[in-house]
Order: C-alpha cells, then sequence, then structure tokens
C-alpha cells in the first residue's frame, strides 16, 4: 500500500475517465450564438462525451461563455475545422457514420436511428440548419419529432437530447460505461492531472508520479465533482 | 361538405391539439434566468406538455425573451404561483405526483420513475435548487444521472431532458397521443382559433364558426407548424 493516498480529486478524474465515449460525437456547424455553443459543450462533458467537432465556416468561432460551460472545455477534446468538406474526411477517416439533423419529412426520428455503432450527429446553423456538404455525404439524416406548433428546437435543446437519447437512453441506465482505449485515456490523463494541479509545480509533479500508476476509479457524485 | 374548406391554419391546429397533454407538467420555480424560462416554454410547447407552473417566490417574474418563446406561449396554459405552498396545494388539487429535482445521492434516476403517472416535475432554482417545501412534499426526489466533472446541467437543458424523456421515450416514438378530454380541447380551441385569427375580426367570426364543427387533424410537419 502506498503511503501517499491518492488525491481525491484523481480518484474521481478516474472514474470521469472510464465513461468516457468516442462512440458518439457531435458536430456543430457554424453556430452563432456563443451561448448554444457553450451550453452544449457543457452537456457533452457531462454525459461523457469526449470529442466535439466545431465547424466554424464563414464565421470566426465564437467566444465560450465561462458563465455556461463551467471549463466543461477543459476535460473534453475540442476538433476545429475550417469548413464541411475537411470535417466529414477527418470523421470519415475515425470511422463514423454521418448522421446530420434536417428538418425534413423523410428525415428519420432521432430514435429510430440505431444507438449501437459509431456516428457524429451534425447539428447545423440556428437559421439556416446544415450546409448541403453535409447532405451529401449523410448516412442517415435525423430531426427531433415535434407535436406542437413550435416546429424547431433551440439549438442547445437539440443537442441536449441527442446526447441524452444516445448515452442515456441507449443504456437505459447512468452514463457510465465508456468505450477508450487505454492509450486514449493514458493521454487524456496525462493531460487531466495537469489541469487538476490547477498552476501548482508540487502538484504538477505529484499528479504525473501517481499517473504512472493511476488510482481505481471510485463512483463519485455530481454535486462533488462540479467542484473540481 | 361544407362549401368552404377549412383553412389549413385550423386543421394544424387540431393536430396540436389532438397531441396536447397534461399527464406530465413541468413547475419552474424562482428560475433567474429569463433565457431559461424562455427556452423551457418553447420545448415544452414543442412536444405537447400545455401546463407550465412558474413559482415566483421572492422574484418578480421575469419577462419571456421572444427571440426564443417563438411565441410558445401563446398556446401554453401558465400557471402563476407566488410560492411553493400554494403551487403545491394547487397541483396535489389536480391529482398531480409531485417529482422533485434535487442533486442527492439518494435521488432517483429520472428515467427510474415511472412514466405513465400524471406527475409534475419541479425543477428549481439555478444556483439553488428547490426549496424545502418541495422536498418535503415530493412523492418522489429526481436526478438526471451524468458522468463528467460538470455535475450540473443548465436549467434549459434539464427540463428539456425531463419533457423528452417522459414524453417521446415513454412512447418509444414520436409525440402525438394528447390526453386531453373534450371539454378541455374545447376550451384551447376557442381561444387558439382567436390567436390565430390574428386580430381579424372577419377571420375571427369565420374561425368561431369552423370552432363549432372543427375539421379533423391532419398530419402537419414541424417546419410548417412554426409559420403559423
Amino acid at each position: 500500500m502506498r503511503p501517499d493516498q491518492p488525491p481525491r480529486r484523481l480518484i474521481r478524474a478516474e472514474a470521469v475517465l472510464a465513461a468516457r465515449q468516442r462512440q458518439t460525437t457531435l458536430v456543430l456547424e457554424n453556430a452563432i450564438d456563443p451561448h448554444n455553443i457553450s451550453a452544449v459543450l457543457r452537456t457533452c462533458e457531462a454525459f461523457g462525451i469526449q470529442d466535439v467537432h466545431v465547424v466554424a465556416g464563414d464565421t470566426a468561432p465564437p467566444d465560450l461563455n465561462p458563465a455556461v460551460t463551467l471549463g466543461a472545455e477543459r476535460w473534453l477534446t475540442l476538433h476545429h475545422h475550417d469548413d464541411a468538406v475537411s470535417a466529414i474526411a477527418a470523421l470519415r477517416a475515425r470511422g463514423y457514420r454521418l448522421c446530420v439533423g434536417q428538418l425534413a419529412t423523410d428525415a428519420t426520428p432521432l430514435f429510430d436511428l440505431p444507438r449501437d455503432v459509431r456516428a457524429a450527429y451534425v447539428i447545423g446553423n440556428e437559421r439556416t440548419g446544415v450546409s448541403r456538404a453535409w447532405l451529401d455525404a449523410a448516412d442517415a439524416r435525423f430531426l427531433i419529432p415535434t407535436s406542437g406548433f413550435t416546429g424547431s428546437l433551440n439549438l442547445s435543446v437539440a443537442a441536449a437530447l441527442v446526447v441524452y437519447d444516445r448515452v442515456c437512453v441507449r443504456a437505459a441506465t447512468a452514463p457510465g460505461t465508456g468505450d477508450l482505449a487505454d492509450t486514449e485515456k493514458a493521454a487524456l490523463r496525462t493531460a487531466w492531472y495537469r489541469t487538476l494541479a490547477h498552476g501548482s509545480a508540487a502538484l504538477t509533479r505529484a499528479f504525473a508520479a501517481h499517473a504512472q500508476d493511476p488510482p481505481a476509479p471510485a463512483p463519485t457524485f455530481p454535486v462533488d465533482r462540479s467542484k473540481t
């Protein structure tokens, strides 16, 4: 038994890491409202989606709103793409099926799309939706069926429903079963432990040592996790 | 056969009406951010939740953001309550089970709560959560389990997940089966038809006549519905 108990925040980080997944990823194309993007990052992080792809298109990537993200971007792998074509190539190279959100009568309801496949869910601009390139490349087009006068959902709401449907409904249980390979976990662990040291040189060294022999993940509770 | 075809917007209104439900209702206590409340109303309207309860508490009810609600409040029945005690009494009188959101280790995961019961889902203030009175009155306490560092969800996201889980996951299909009694439908129809006349005296009279013998609901599509 090591004389030094691993710090609680590392045990917690291991629990988060164990639940991380890359099977589902989200793509935001040209989202206008920084509040929306920030909210999407926060939701993805909360539910264990590790990768988020942001396609900037014509507009510069908007600033994230720290009051909304609560620092979620520190724990995510953000992929920036200049345009849809390069994003599509990158996602295909990573083996993702492309599921493109579209408000169209012949799009498939989200919950009818298979959940146990590696898939990227593409959510378009708040006003104009996804660009043509995505529709041409799509393996599937999906919508979230509604029944009210209001036909369109807020972007951050639509993204959250996609994540919930893919992560929670799929498991019919709490998110928690990740799919990262050990090498992927090791890379994230190195980065996260450094972040968790909050700039302290002593902690950075100590945590790097722990990273060589990481603690076992232990169940954590949301209220606690938000305090890291 | 009537010589005058019912206007398309009334056929659409009947489809929305047929999908309306009161089995699930949402309660927002003391929400601070008008953007959040507006987004929640839009989501509820989109998924066919007819009643939303707003408990103002100490703060004045915030203004709705029309850019976010897209006028959703015109189609909803909003119930304003001065405090939790009167809201609890009103909900109990309407036969609602009280499911109170709480970030607590012993709260039940949302998806484990029964879906086929008449229940009000109470979502507290962004910072402090629900007030004591709700916890004392709760028939169940729920949380939405997460697995990331970020333990808390944005309020409008949490509300949307509750609605989606109760409406879409319950049916495992599109929302669309409402539960309103004919008298409830008639009351809403009168109000909605008046709204749909957009202030025209002639249309108001014509639509009131249609309300006596309403058209059959016809499947509509979200993109169209948002244009009403």
